[in-house]
């Protein structure tokens, strides 16, 4: 069950990332097989880089299901963008549970390598970040590691809380998945809401500001 | 006879590539060095994320003749251009060639390692693209992938059909090669001059282009 | 102890390269996870390169000791901030000094793994220079290649010297590793300093220019 589990919340996962990437990819107004490439790399691309760091083999290499559900994605986002008004909410969900799947997907992969669990967090933040960073490079757009919003942070914070509550309490480990998975949504959406900021404890410095 | 023509494409595609970087790096004003590590990171890109990706071990580490071949054409390439006024098309055509030749690389390296076909195709729609991808990211230009121009779509149609006429004809594997390659020259070349677009099925939304 | 130079000069460049990335991060006003990436990034991105490209083991992955200096580095560089005015020279040192460390530690491990010294060299390279060049992209900044400045030349120079120093003279090998380090750092200062140019033998092109 708990294999099943892991499995569900991948697609899931993949699914997100995927619509999240058409999305962003249709505003450019890029074409059809261009939407189908920014969907591939925003689904794969902070896995990829976690399994080329842990060295094992990349997880969409002999995964024709992964594939299957990003080509699928893709074509029904584009279907479906023709129906769909606010669409920078859509996007901006799909984003945040990505967020929320792959950094709990990641910390696991580094825990099963026998990385230590600080290593973990980092693997975490990179498997949930790095499609997006990836797909905003590729699509020109203002990278969003530099947007005012916290993204990252909700990664850090919320693997934290995971390895906390798996190590330190008796709670299921699949309500402590489910559970951290909807803590990173809610900090970044919360976050973006009331526009919370993390304060910058270092001086202001606007001579040097380019 | 086989293996020495699939030497001869690899030659000819890191050649066609560095070719391409060196121009693209002459036209931002780089200097002679920053010029040949364009044309070697221009060459060598899309390669190399193939080889991680399939865990084998990357092409270029042990193989100094690619090494030299990049040097050679980046020096020939800085001479020639004191020659040369039509730099756009040159460019043009290389980059095509390029793209024909190490689409059908990472295609049979993927086939080789016992990757699913499908698969193959996006890896080869990667060997082909990211040399070119991460050239423009390091010269600052408009990402290749987003300008209105045929360029995945034909490694995507060209891998396709690869396939097909490998697995379901009888015709000589070395003829297949040649075709496909000149195939997917000729649809970028075609794409670029009749300007083709692939049709936008998705509505048009003015309001969230930014 | 020659060991622990290794470990020494490994130890300085991760310094010397986080504190670089953590005030063009505080340049650009991110706030304190985003100079924490950000100097991690910058810290680690040309070292991963090299390790993926080599097929070792990443060597932050079961290195502890490495993140910690990082997370110290990036902490003191925001309390040190506020203190200080002329982040710009700062900066710059502390990046010339990364740029020589790494370069030389690069060679190193290429040579341990038995590659071609002159591919060996472009190793270096890339550990010296992939770190700056993924904190730019990732900042948004003019990619360091981009500028006119005298960057990927000195480690190119520097690391053609040290394999020259090492094995045709009988100079102590901690002495040529210092020298050559050394020799990096001083070519990219007075290169900036003095503003030197290599000249473009290739002919002008104005129209070309984009």
């Amino acid at each position: 069950m708990h294999e099943q589990f892991n499995f569900a919340i991948e697609v899931l996962g993949t699914f997100s990332f995927a619509m999240s990437g058409s999305f962003a990819a249709m505003q450019k107004r890029l074409d059809p097989f261009g939407v189908l490439i920014i969907a591939f790399v925003t689904a794969v691309g902070g896995g990829t880089v976690r399994d080329l760091l842990l060295d094992i083999p990349v997880f969409w290499m002999h995964d024709l299901l992964t594939c299957a559900v990003i080509i699928i994605t893709s074509i029904f986002s584009m279907i479906f963008k023709s129906l769909e008004k606010n669409i920078k909410v859509t996007l901006f969900i799909f984003d945040s549970f990505g967020l929320g799947l792959f950094t709990i997907i990641g910390i696991q992969k580094g825990l099963h390598a026998d990385i230590h669990p600080l290593i973990c967090i980092g693997l975490g933040t990179i498997t949930g970040c790095f499609g997006g960073i990836i797909r905003d490079i590729l699509l020109n757009r203002i990278p969003l590691i530099f947007r005012k919003e916290i993204y990252a942070t909700a990664c850090i914070v919320g693997g934290a809380i995971f390895l906390l509550l798996v190590n330190y309490t008796t709670l299921s480990y699949t309500f402590v998945q489910i559970f951290t998975i909807l803590l990173i949504v809610a900090i970044r959406t919360f976050a973006v809401k009331y526009q919370w900021q993390i304060p910058k404890f270092y001086g202001h410095d606007h001579s040097s500001e380019m």
